[in-house]
C-alpha cells in the first residue's frame, strides 16, 4: 500500500507492506486522519518525546531510528467482514491503540502498525466504533482530538460555577472549548493571538474572545468572574468575607516554555489551572507565586475509552459541531506539505489526510 | 521593651516603645515564639519576598526599609485583663494577623505591629485562643508551624488508601508527617538527608524513612505501594487491569530549586504533589513528564482560622506530640545566633525564642 512514512527526520511517500492482522484484529480502509500538532513535533524531536515517556514509566512504544507511519486521529472503512462482526464497509473509529499477543501497540507512534497516513491500518475489533447516526467521516475522525478535551474538562472536576479561561485556541484549546461548552459553562472565554483562531473559538463556543496582544485574558476573565464592589485582592476579599470571585479554571493549551509561568502570574487565587498543551522542553516557573495563591496545576494526557466513545457520541447527537475546525484536506502526496501549512496558526486548526485519494 | 529588630538585613536588640492596643486588641507578654524558616529567608531577602507576594496579587504587608519585628509562631500571655475578657496571666494563642481600623496587619511581616521576638506583642481579642489542658507554652507555640501541616494534608484531600511520601523533614515536613498520621495514613514515608531529621520524623509518625543519599525515596514509596505481582509501568497495569498501585501522594517540603522537578521525575503515575516548601526562586520542570504521568500539583499556604484551632487542639490532646521537635531554647539576646544555628539541619529543627529571659 501506499504510506506517508517518516524516515531519517523526513516524510516520504513509499510503498509498504500492507498491514496483516493478528487475531482479533481486521484490516480497515483509512478514509480521513487528521494531522496532529504531536505529529510535527515528533517529526523534529522523536528521539526526545520517546526519551521523555521513557523516563516518565512509559513502556517504550517506537524507535525513530526505523520507519513509523503517523497518524492516529482516524475514521476508517472495514474492507472485509468478520463472522459475527461489522460489515464490509462500515465505518469506524478507535483510539489509536491495538494489541495482540506480544503487547500494545500505539497506533501513528509504533514500527510495527501503520498509522492514518497509509492507505490502510489493522485495528482491534473489540475497541472499534461504528460512525452512528450518519455522521459525516470528516468529522467522526475529529473523535480523537475532540475527547482530549473531553478528558480535560472531566479532570478538571469542572462546576457551572467556574469561569474558564482557555489560553491557546488551537485544535486543543478548540476541543477544551467544545467540551466546556457541552458542560454548561458560562462565560467561556478563550485567548489567542491569531483572528481565524478566535473565530473558531467563538464558533465552537467560547463567549469572549480576546487577542493577549491587544488586553489581557487575565483582567477579562475578571471582568466577568469578579461581582461588582468586590476586589480580589483586598484583605477583605481574602479573609473571605463579602462577595466572592466565581472560582477561575484556566486551561495551558499552548504548550510552548513561558505560557505556564504566563498563566501562574495572571491567574486569580485558588485558581486551577489544567495543563492540556504538551511542552517538551523544560519550563520555568516561580513556586512562590504558586503558594501564595494556593494554585493547582492538573496535567491531563489522553481519555478513557468511555470519553473517546462518549465523544464520538457527542458529536454525531450535534452536541458538538467540530466541523468548522477542518481547514484543509490533502490526499497522500500532499500530506508532507500540510505538515509545513500547520505552521501557520491563521490559516489552519486541522488539516484531515485522505490517504484513498 | 526589648526586642530583635531586623533593620538594614542585620538583626539588632533593640529598645522600642511597647506596642499600643487599638480598640478589640489587648496588650500580651510573649512566652515563646518559633523561629521559623520564613524568617531566615526574609532576613536576607525581604525584597524578594514582597515583590513576589505583590506580584500574586497579596496587599501590601510590609517595608523591609524600615524597622519590623519578626516572629509569627507564639504563645503568649494576656498582660492585663479586660472587662468581660480572658484573665491576666491566661496563656493564648492567636494566628499571627491583627487589625484595626487601618486594616489588617501580618504580625511578624510589619512595620506597625511586632512579632514574637519582642517582650511584648498586641493581639485582637477575637482571635485569641486560650491554651487548653494545661498544654505547655513550649508546645503550644508550635501551633503554627502544625498548622501548615494540617493544612497542607487537608488540601490534598488525604485518604487512607494513600501512600504518602514527605520529601523533607524539617519543621514543615515534620508537621505534614504528625498531621497525616492523625488522619491515619499508613505506611508514612519520609525523605532527609539529616539522620537527627530522620530520627525526628521517626518520633513524629513517620513509619518509615529513608536517606535520599543512600536509596531512592521512590523506590522505597514503590516497595510500600504496588502490590507483590504488578508491574506499574506494564502496558496492563496503564490500562487499568489486574493490581493496581495505592495512589501516590508525595509532600515537597524542601523548598530549593530542583526539587520539585526530582519529584515530577521521580512520582509514580497519577500522583498528587503538594508543595508545602516555600521555593523563592524560579524553578524549573519538564511539564511532559507531568503531562505522562498526569500529575497533580497542589501549592499551598497557612491555614484556616478553623484549622489553626483544630491544631491547638490536637496537640493540648496529644494527638499529635510536637515536642521532640523543640531542639533549641534562646532568650533575646540570642535570637540572632539562632538564625545561623538553623543553617546546620543535624543539629536544629525548632528554636524558640523566649524574649522575657
Amino acid at each position: 500500500m501506499r504510506a506517508v512514512v517518516m524516515r531519517n527526520q523526513q516524510l516520504v511517500v513509499d510503498s509498504i507492506p500492507d498491514p496483516t492482522p493478528a487475531p482479533g484484529q481486521i484490516v480497515v480502509k483509512t478514509l480521513a486522519c487528521g494531522i496532529c500538532g504531536s505529529d510535527l513535533h515528533a517529526l523534529k524531536f522523536a528521539d526526545r518525546m520517546v526519551d521523555t515517556a521513557r523516563r516518565s514509566g512509559l513502556p517504550a512504544f517506537m524507535d525513530p531510528a526505523r520507519d513509523i507511519v503517523m497518524g492516529h486521529e482516524f475514521c476508517a472503512e472495514v474492507v472485509d467482514s468478520v463472522v459475527g462482526g461489522l460489515a464490509a464497509g462500515t465505518r469506524v473509529c478507535s483510539m489509536p491503540i491495538a494489541f495482540d499477543a506480544s503487547g500494545i501497540k500505539t497506533i501513528g507512534y509504533s514500527n510495527d502498525l501503520p498509522g492514518g497516513y497509509g492507505e490502510y491500518m489493522v485495528l482491534n475489533e473489540m475497541l472499534l466504533l461504528p460512525v452512528p447516526n450518519g455522521l459525516a467521516t470528516e468529522v467522526a475522525a475529529l473523535t480523537e482530538p475532540m475527547a482530549v478535551g473531553w478528558h480535560a474538562v472531566n479532570k478538571a472536576n469542572f462546576t457551572t460555577n467556574d469561569v474558564p479561561l482557555v489560553v491557546g485556541c488551537g485544535p486543543v484549546g478548540l476541543a477544551v472549548i467544545a467540551a466546556l461548552k457541552v458542560k454548561g459553562a458560562a462565560p467561556i472565554i478563550a485567548a489567542d493571538y491569531s483572528p481565524k483562531r478566535r473565530e473558531l473559538a467563538l464558533q465552537l463556543g467560547a463567549d469572549v474572545v480576546i487577542d493577549p496582544g491587544v488586553g489581557s485574558p487575565y483582567a477579562s476573565w475578571a471582568a466577568h468572574a469578579v461581582p461588582e464592589g468586590c476586589d480580589p485582592n483586598s484583605a477583605m476579599t481574602l479573609m473571605g468575607m463579602g462577595p466572592q470571585p466565581r472560582p477561575g479554571l484556566i486551561f495551558e493549551c499552548v504548550g510552548v516554555p513561558g505560557v505556564l509561568q504566563q498563566v501562574v502570574v495572571g491567574a486569580p487565587r485558588h485558581a486551577r489551572i489544567v495543563v492540556v498543551g504538551v511542552c517538551m522542553e523544560s519550563d520555568t516557573i516561580e513556586p512562590a507565586i504558586g503558594i501564595n495563591k494556593e494554585l493547582n496545576i492538573q496535567f491531563v494526557l489522553g481519555y478513557t475509552p468511555q470519553e473517546f466513545a462518549e465523544t464520538l457520541g457527542l458529536l454525531a447527537e450535534g452536541k458538538i459541531d467540530a466541523l468548522p475546525m477542518i481547514t484543509g484536506k490533502v490526499g497522500i502526496d500532499a500530506i508532507a506539505g500540510a505538515f509545513a501549512d500547520l505552521a501557520h496558526p491563521d490559516r489552519h486548526a486541522k488539516i484531515l489526510a485522505e490517504p484513498w485519494r
